[in-house]
């Protein structure tokens, strides 16, 4: 609904509410457009959208809870990151959710912002160095220069929070960080962990399941290899037929991806924070992956959970309801997309694979030289294998303090992240019945008792860092 | 002696040594060119500097002493920092001497470098990813992947060895800050301080020197306001008469500056480092200050300790010898001083004024207003006050830790550093008899007992850390 441009005026008018039901006002900070090149853009400035509320806030005295946007628009992530809102009112915070440059509507140079060289800002140091500034000149606007700050975040956002609490100590107490998996995306790890634990969460459902898709999964490989390609195109409702190689290809991607966002998203409740999905959506999916022997129609009707959720579709346009790229678990669509695509091509490795053995995909591996291709091909960019690890410290945090990781067994971003307790102030939260960062959601009657369990940890210990810094203040 | 191209080749072959008895061979490490933009200058590398010795290296085990080379020719460092060779010597440690980018022969772009936007990439963070980079990949080629390092500097160099611990605590274990003015340059502190330090290194060598320097600016000043040039011709031996106010201010600055040069460099025996100095030079510029009744005489012969000490001088050039710059404390001559200056310009903040009450000088001020003035107009970038303390977390350093601040009472740079310990692990270290990092200096007969002392505490508290990282590397 906004326009951005480079001026002044823009980021200076106020704008509407978000929703006439929100406790957050719509903002626009005037941010500097590159932090650490004094010569490229001159003093140039672009306009960076946050949500403020101080609906809880003890004015000038309460804690400040600051959400370092990710990849997205940012109030998808403040309506769906509710406990925030709620410890904020247990304790008197201030709340901000500031989006993150290239996404949402804060693109630095409009409908330009994916044009090379201008994409080139789009970097994690520089969102970092967004949040850095605009936290402190926004604490001296509102006079809360002594107010502790608390980042959270949820998956690349909870990325954030960590780097944040690593590189910016002076200025933020503590971070929660949510499902962020920060040690698979700098390359730490095993490639083949995420679609294994996809793949795991329908095997617990049960055995069958997972076998089911696997069979599925060869019945498609079958006939694509006799090329019985209109048969492919009725069993799957696709638009057009598939004609080569490419499109089986396609057609796996897509599938793969469905059975992805179910498994990250496997809350016990209906959402609507990435597309529409039912509750339990991975039980939903076994349920009919074992309705009955056609195993294609099952797949097919499994992947429309995701497809076919917000607006029932006549058939499945293959390259439009799934884009391939830099990342193998999905960049999503529209402009966002093309910011995280951007963002794996660069700095965040997300390498992973799946083999048909350790995980019931179909084998799709996607090396760091497929990706040095791809990235080169679609970005003019060389990407940088263990710059993100050399920066963010990877696994060597031992000098770090006042960091939650939670991560939700469910999740198959989880095992990518830390999962043990590394000192007495870096603290892994595990929620086994937990789906991506189900503890940054807003209390629900469905939710199970250890996420209930989870968020009143984190809410003490929050308050335990405040605490400590307000010590630290007296003396 | 190197001309520096954009290839591999250059980087690649292997250079002579620096000097035929130096223990260090002279290097090129092939260095991403621009570490923060991926599109800017695309996968484009540059060849950096560096001089390295194994000669006191318990191959593969030993620690890595790495020095994070500062403004100027690394081998200059190199050759005055002899504390780091005697304590690799006792330590079995590798000793690294990098190159700062845009200094030395480590210049990006050749001669081309200091045009604009080409300038851009000087960033203190772009040489602290040079650092960081270097070392992970140095450590990988030598099979030296467990060996800890420790990081060195002195002046803007311990600032850098500061910034390289609390953001790069992965890859440095400890720090040895020499003579770091973190706090003043980050703008904390009161812009009086330096040359008011300046002035009470005369007075400490009797009230009668300083107030003789104070006397002899008076007359020149009154000279000055009765406009006779061709007598401050006469009397300060100026090749040119003086025509304008412009030209007394030059001189004024000229006169200033080599006070603060021997200041910095009181040592206790002659050096070569940034000139020629003799031993002692602050008592020796006030025996000559106090010589006789010729104060304007006296307060030429003084300065001349400083510019006359290489080749003696027929005449003194105004504008040759002393360059205005955005660091009132001098930015030296030649392209290292083009650097410099433009990195004062841009993150470095040196608003230092004297202003003839809490110091000996004419008043000269440098507001952050003078500062932007003259920035915009020399290199077309306008400063960021605030950036560097945001960035690198000025005194806001409670969650650090392994840095040694070691400071000299002589030393005018001392009270812009951390002076006090803030912790059992942020050590402060002050050398009464010492000036600008003397402890970064081999030992000489000639050092007093503190330096002595300081090295010694030094080396236990280094000793400490590595054998602190080798027992977490058993856990």
């Amino acid at each position: 609904a906004y326009k951005i441009h480079l001026c002044a005026c823009v980021c200076g008018r106020k704008p509407p509410e978000v929703r006439k039901d929100s406790p957050f006002t719509e903002k626009f900070f005037t941010q500097t457009l590159d932090h650490f090149n004094f010569n490229s853009f001159g003093n140039g400035t672009f306009c960076q959208r946050y949500l403020i509320s101080d609906k809880f806030w003890q004015n000038g005295s309460g804690p400040v809870f600051f959400y370092t946007g990710n990849e997205g628009d940012i109030s998808d992530f403040a309506l769906n990151s509710g406990f925030i809102l709620e410890l904020a009112e247990q304790q008197g915070a201030l709340v901000i959710f500031a989006e993150h440059r290239y996404y949402g509507a804060s693109l630095p140079f409009g409908k330009d912002s994916f044009s090379r060289p201008l994409v080139g800002l789009l970097t994690v140091e520089q969102a970092l160095a967004d949040y850095a500034v605009m936290i402190t000149e926004l604490k001296q606007q509102l006079q809360a220069d002594n107010c502790p700050v608390i980042v959270f975040g949820g998956s690349y956002g909870g990325m954030l929070s960590v780097y944040m609490r690593l590189k910016y100590p002076n200025i933020v107490t503590g971070a929660l960080a949510a499902s962020a998996p920060i040690l698979s995306t700098a390359g730490v790890g095993d490639p083949r962990q995420f679609f294994r634990d996809v793949t795991a969460d329908y095997e617990a459902v049960s055995p069958q399941c997972s076998a089911a898709v696997r069979a599925a999964f060869q019945q498609l490989q079958d006939l694509a290899a006799r090329q019985e390609y209109r048969r492919i195109q009725s069993a799957f409702a696709l638009c057009q037929p598939p004609s080569a190689p490419r499109d089986i290809h396609q057609l796996n991607g897509l599938l793969r991806n469905a059975f992805t966002f179910m498994a990250m998203l496997d809350y016990p409740y209906s959402t609507h924070f990435m597309g529409n999905m039912p509750a339990h959506p991975v039980k939903m999916g076994c349920d009919i992956m074992l309705r009955g022997p056609d195993l294609l129609a099952n797949l097919r009707d499994t992947a429309a959970i995701v497809y076919n959720s917000s607006t029932p579709l006549s058939c499945f346009d293959l390259y439009n309801l799934y884009v391939e790229c830099a990342d193998p678990t999905g960049c999503g669509l529209g402009p966002n997309s093309l910011a995280w695509d951007y963002q794996a091509c660069t700095e965040v490795e997300l390498c992973f694979e799946s083999n048909n053995v350790t995980d019931m995909f179909p084998p799709m591996s996607f090396s760091q030289a497929d990706r040095r291709r791809y990235c080169s091909e679609r970005w003019g960019v060389t990407p940088r294998p263990g710059w993100l690890r050399l920066q963010f410290w990877g696994d060597a945090l031992s000098s770090a303090s006042n960091i939650i990781f939670s991560n939700g067994d469910l999740d198959p971003w989880a095992n990518g992240g830390v999962r043990r307790s590394l000192s007495s102030s870096l603290i892994a939260i595990n929620i086994p019945e937990g789906a991506h960062h189900l503890d940054l959601r807003g209390a629900n009657d469905e939710d199970p008792e250890s996420v209930v369990r989870a968020r009143k940890q984190e809410a003490e210990l929050i308050a335990g860092w405040i605490q400590a810094e307000r010590n630290r203040q007296k003396h």
